[in-house]
């Protein structure tokens, strides 16, 4: 494992050769991997499906125990008591909503969370109104989520999750199936969470979502660790180790890679690319 | 409505005027609707979400007959009669796989198209086995769809498309939930059905996948059709119809977007623009 990230200190997670089996008759999902994911930053977590991303989710989020190895939580190493505690403390928004919508109504299902942590009825509603209100699903208050798109289920389920108001909110696939203004809308959201102190973390296939919005990306394979550093450390210094995991580079990146001679300054996100296209046209002018 | 097709001929589907409602308390799902897809070629629906997109793909299949207007199937007008075969003509793989994922195992899930269309139980296995070789998820034949992943699932809708055999193979967000090698798979699948005489036809958020992939795209917003053309015309010469329908220029279009004197000649995939970036940097060696 390659990793640049030398301080454990400030991290909210810490995973030290941590393994995990589903059946007796498949491979390891993971496969003691360790890695640390920095606390109040944004993370990427990228891989092939099959990777082993879902299963560290649910290690996150308390639904599942390691068979060997340990984990940390902002430093400290859980026991069964804070493992169960983590449900509540790391908002989780699932791949599939369908796993998390359960109420009748997108309201009762937003305030749901809120209900669980101990909050009253009315404070919860409260809570549910202001998060649908963030996420922009208000008009759909009232109606039963199955009659939803699967791109409204995801909102709803980011409501939900933003209603809880934990300190560590993970998003799986956050923007498959959603429009731009979608995408920018849950991205805008992503930021707010940062802002006011909370950590993020996704899982994605988006590379050029990782090289615009990660500060950090964790190159998960065959339920271990390959890389962990900048999107601009793995896109331009460490390109083999997306290719080892059947990655491929954003489309920023694909279009320089192996030309640029300063690899390190090769550009990566789209502003970046179109100033030094600009500088090119205007220098032929 | 911008229209560049000039050319009825060889059209597979052909809408005219089509409106659809779903309830009385929501606006027109589709608006009086025109335009007409190509046949054995390659289109690409986009708009944001709730434009109608989905319930587009509900009329290609016959599942939803409009209230008003006319649809032309292959040059012939749709009867009742006509309608209700579209189901056996036209393959479908949905957004959501849990919508069309109704066996216990894999494999007799993919045969239950075939099976539908009057096969012996024999014919329709081999055919379940050979797509399920070609979608490469053989190694999933005995499990139960439920034990899939999100993007397993999906492929095994493909496998069940693919399996019917049909002229017309209609894709709902093909690539979400997979990873670069997974739709890479999904996309040469879709090549080999083109080079088969078959007609494609994707409804996509993903911009540089149009770019890259379509010959042909339909904006849609509102129910309507705000244009009608080669992926080419509308990013480099009628971007104003993606902003006015909420979206977004593909990546490598939005780095040149602007920069360009020869509007017509900007790079709008990877390749072309890496070339040109060649260029540009042999020029100053």
């Amino acid at each position: 494992m390659e990793n640049m990230m030398d301080s454990p200190a400030g991290t909210v997670f810490e995973f030290k050769k941590v393994s995990y089996r589903y059946k007796q008759d498949r491979a390891a999902a993971l496969n003691e991997i360790s890695f640390a994911i920095p606390l109040g930053k944004k993370t990427a977590i990228v891989g092939p499906n099959g990777a082993g991303k879902s299963t560290l989710i649910f290690h996150m989020n308390g639904l599942f125990s390691s068979e060997s190895g340990e984990i940390l939580f902002k430093g400290e190493r859980l026991n069964k008591k804070t493992q169960a505690e983590l449900v509540r403390r790391v908002g989780v928004v699932f791949q599939d909503p369908d796993d998390q919508i359960i109420s009748m109504t997108v309201k009762d299902d937003v305030a749901f969370g809120p209900t669980q942590l101990g909050l009253s009825a009315s404070e919860a509603k409260q809570r549910a109104m202001e998060s649908m209100e963030l996420v922009g699903v208000t008009h759909l208050a009232d109606l039963n989520p199955s009659e939803l798109s699967f791109g409204q289920k995801k909102q709803v389920a980011v409501a939900g999750v933003i209603a809880m108001d934990t300190d560590v909110v993970i998003l799986d696939e956050p923007m498959a199936f959603l429009d731009p203004s979608g995408q920018r809308h849950i991205q805008g959201i992503m930021e707010l969470l940062i802002t006011n102190g909370k950590t993020v973390i996704i899982a994605t296939h988006n590379m050029q979502l990782v090289a615009e919005w990660a500060d950090h990306v964790i190159v998960v394979k065959n339920g271990a660790c390959l890389g962990n550093m900048s999107p601009r450390e793995l896109f331009c210094e460490h390109p083999h180790l997306l290719e080892e995991a059947n990655l491929d580079l954003p489309p920023v990146a694909q279009m320089f890679h192996g030309l640029w001679e300063d690899r390190a300054a090769m550009p990566i996100q789209i502003e970046e690319a179109r100033r030094w296209i600009q500088a090119q046209l205007n220098a032929v002018k």
